[in-house]
């Protein structure tokens, strides 16, 4: 089943890049946040996802001051999760969770994202192994449950981010869209937009059912939307991102679908890469920026 | 939803290792096919799953001859495939599947194992490239009805091997049980025996769905069943594959699975490993043996 592509002409206009978001990661060996966001001024970037290191290596409040006095809007917050855990490790999961919720609403973003972890001992190192993947499954949707309530006391969404099958183990054992709007479904049934997902073409390009996914995720449940590429070979199955353009993800095509139910927000770029981390930080953005405006 | 799960009882004893089989690959590193056959003597293993170019090295007749001497049974040949193609490249890969169920009925072999090929432009290199994945897939299921045709005149079953997504464009695009199921159902509506699945366990342990899609499949569509596991960190896309047990992996729950629907057939070996690679074939065939026996 192949489904329509909307006209081109209904996909909005990236020409200039009013609309794109840099994930602080992608530059998270050029610099500490505060030169991330002076770098984001000088390149005309006005949006970031910053993640809890680089806000924590600088302090909340400095954070807070940089990204408001730049004028900066975020994207999102990363990240929330790693729910699996032994229970002598509960207790540490479920205040490290909260604490993201609170670190994301004090930076303004419009959501924190979850990257829900895998078995608890990769999870949360220390726990008792395992190599029960329902168990973790089970424990991943409990911990979300619990988070949820007090996500929406603080009026904070959290987005599920579905991470690529090869990281199932050790980052997260939600592997693909479908996966992570069932938790959406039964955790959020109302769909009231306290729960939904963000969307990294680099976890699910590959995926048959991601389109039909999109449709269902419809514009209320798809809270963020992640660009990079998948190059072939990969030679790392963590630091070997591809910028956009260099590999073989459809941009087009995925952020067609994306915009097709009517999602608005920014475009996120995040690129974890050795190469890229390797390059002086203004040759990287304005790659982004040139990548972002022409093939993203 | 959690399945439940046969009582240990109910599955197969292989505490010595007759239901053994070892893919060739897993020692090509150490030896042409013919010294591998002798190895697999000299560690009283009764059935192998060669590759086409390890039997091309030695010549089909001496690999014919070696393994009916050894008294060898084959659990499947690797493989046909690679389907995607552009037009100037088209017939190559038909003549090229034509040749694999050719010789794999020459070698006795219970079935032809079918990794599908990703995007044209690494399944035949040379073929103008594309990022269209739909089409691949497209691709994919022409091929297979194609070949299928001529395998059934052949009386040779094709298993279609559904490879991990991180595969998805350069080795297979085909990258759960549940599509590959699809395709079967698509293709062989009957279900009488001419086309299944080869499952391996690394490509699709992380799978929610895999335990249902396995009822789904049923003994007439499980036509071969691998084992190795999936190392954490896992340092290299393709040549890093586990010895069983050293990983996360659940193999007797999954094994349980497979044989709680009636396969009876080998369980095969298949470890593509520099480490593996780099010891001496006795002591890689003594620990396939040793963890056979213990922990599959």
């Amino acid at each position: 089943m192949r489904l329509a592509l909307p006209h081109d002409g209904a996909m909005r206009d990236l020409s200039d890049h009013a609309l794109l978001s840099l994930n602080t990661a992608t530059v998270r060996k050029q610099g500490d946040l505060l030169a991330i966001v002076e770098a984001c001024a000088r390149h005309g970037i006005r949006a970031v996802s910053p993640w809890r290191d680089q806000v924590a290596q600088v302090g909340l409040g400095r954070a807070v001051r940089a990204v408001k006095d730049a004028g900066l809007k975020l994207s999102g917050y990363c990240r929330g999760g790693m729910f699996p855990a032994d229970a002598a490790h509960a207790r540490e999961a479920r205040d490290d969770n909260r604490r993201a919720v609170d670190e994301a609403a004090a930076l303004g973003a419009p959501c924190l994202v979850l990257v829900v972890g895998g078995l608890p001992q990769f999870s949360r190192p220390g726990s008792a192994p395992s190599k029960d993947l329902s168990t973790a499954h089970a424990m991943v949707e409990d911990g979300i449950g619990a988070l949820l309530e007090y996500a929406r006391g603080a009026g904070m969404p959290l987005a599920i981010e579905p991470l690529h099958p090869m990281y199932a183990a050790d980052r997260a054992c939600v592997n693909t869209l479908a996966h992570a709007l069932d938790l959406c479904d039964r955790l959020d049934p109302d769909r009231g937009g306290a729960l939904g997902v963000a969307l990294d073409v680099y976890h699910v390009w590959w995926d048959p059912l991601l389109h039909a996914q999109i449709e269902r995720a419809g514009r209320e449940r798809m809270l963020a939307y992640h660009v990079c590429d998948w190059l072939v070979p990969t030679r790392d199955l963590l630091l070997d991102r591809g910028m956009m353009g260099d590999g073989v993800v459809d941009l087009r095509r995925i952020r067609a679908a994306v915009e097709g139910v009517g999602f608005d927000g920014f475009v996120e770029v995040e690129i974890f890469s050795k190469d890229w981390w390797a390059r002086p930080m203004d040759e990287v953005l304005a790659t982004v920026v040139e990548r972002f405006r022409t093939v993203v």
